[in-house]
């Protein structure tokens, strides 16, 4: 099942995508859930699916404004450096922990959605990820028991404004909490659907041409390894969002003064979940 | 107007504090505001004033739970090293610029309710700072009309797990998101009550003996230069919360290996606000 959220006929809603078009859930559903958070907190998905199932699309595609699929409670964590091939690009160490920071929603806009370029800097990129919705809450969860706490899987562009990242050696927020400058989608795979997590292709394209090229089967830190450690410090709650890290290909554009301009089209493409596909505009 | 909220016979609510009481505001206020965040998210913060005022306390301090003032819609902004006095300590330039991570909000408890020493590591340690509380939504906020965006004024906790915040160079974000390790109230000041807030002093002390006493007149970056700063990247709305940075004198102790240990007492105060108190207890 893949769930989307969107703006339709000025509403927001939520549904179930189906080839070319969508199953509005949120109309349906009994309950009263206010959208997909309120969902998975309840443990409704199985309620969604029995809703929707049987019913042909009413809503085209072509018809929503796409939201990021779920707002989660909390700022989305997000694991930096956490591929061999980026790290060889950052003439980094690798350190032994993963880097964990924190995106704000607002700094995501949804599928086909343009990605805002901000006018305090023109040193925009970004990076292809797949993102974790946790369906199940859970503290101290074992690397034996983590995938059973993922509701699905998503797209993350996990876009930089690398010279805000730098302002300070400690801590990368700024440069990754502009206004609206990454994207999220264009829908949550429930997990029943993604058969292997770690041997997914993850793909960048900028304007046609690979950016990057990499699998999760080259993290470093498998999806196991990284609920287990967030969860030895914090309560991981049904909802929640986490973004895996990107793989190499990046860098030497950055480190080449290479950046995203308006006019640009993205397009992040994992295998078994979709493409996400933005552009860009000026702030 | 002094506003908590907390839990009392079992449900969470909010109200205005007034010497040793609390007069109930959820149950008063109509518009069926569910916490803080909905009372200043829809600016009514002025109709709380009214509905409450002239009440008598009906609640004593004593019998209610402490809860976190406000809970932001996402995670929490903390500004590190924002004090001359803790740059120092730490042997560390200063870069132009504050350094940003952020909270969950399930780090932090309420006043008097005990801080959770993790049993990842017995490293754990606090800082006294000065929390703000946005009132109006703004973004590109000029320094000349900062302070006309803050609702009020608060006391933050902000703990620490030094050997897990080092465990990258690069984000602090484990060290600081330990659950229920932090501490946020004991309730929130309205800014009119607030003559001059970077005049403030801002005392720890554990078990009685002062750790750190210094001002907010001594803060690297400003009240106004922090919302400025953080305007530039990111949309503040009401209702979000940030903590502004502690003075020196938390480094000294850490460099001893000397943490807090269940039975200790923590006193972050404030003057205005009042004094946020924590006891410590084993996870």
């Amino acid at each position: 099942m893949k769930i989307a959220s969107y703006l339709f006929q000025g509403d927001t809603s939520f549904g179930v995508v189906q080839e070319d078009g969508i199953v509005d859930a949120k109309s349906r559903l009994g309950g009263g859930y206010a959208d997909v958070r309120a969902v998975v907190e309840a443990g409704a998905l199985d309620e969604l699916a029995a809703t929707t199932d049987n019913l042909s699309p009413e809503i085209a595609l072509s018809a929503v404004t796409f939201l990021p699929p779920i707002r989660p409670s909390e700022s989305i964590l997000v694991v930096g450096r956490n591929f061999g091939t980026a790290f060889q690009e950052m003439d980094s160490d690798f350190v032994g922990y993963p880097s964990i920071f924190m995106r704000r929603n607002s700094s995501q806009v949804g599928h086909d959605v343009p990605m805002v370029r901000p006018a305090a800097s023109h040193n925009f990129d970004c990076e292809a990820e797949l993102a974790l919705v946790i369906g199940k809450t859970g503290r101290h969860i074992p690397e034996s028991e983590a995938l059973a706490h993922i509701a699905g899987y998503s797209i993350f562009n996990d876009s930089s404004i690398p010279d805000w990242m730098d302002h300070t050696s400690r801590n990368v927020t700024p440069g990754k909490n502009f206004e609206a400058s990454g994207s999220f989608g264009p829908w949550i795979v429930t997990a029943d659907e993604i058969n292997d997590p770690a041997n997914l292709r993850i793909q960048q394209r900028i304007n046609g041409e690979t950016i990057q090229d990499g699998s999760t089967k080259d993290m470093i830190f498998s999806i196991p390894a990284i609920i287990a450690y967030l969860s030895t410090f914090t309560t991981l709650r049904a909802g929640d969002v986490i973004s895996t890290g990107s793989p190499g290909g990046v860098r030497p554009r950055r480190d080449a003064g290479i950046f995203l301009k308006p006019g640009d089209v993205m397009e992040m493409e994992i295998d078994g979940i979709g493409i996400l596909r933005n552009g860009v505009t000026d702030e």
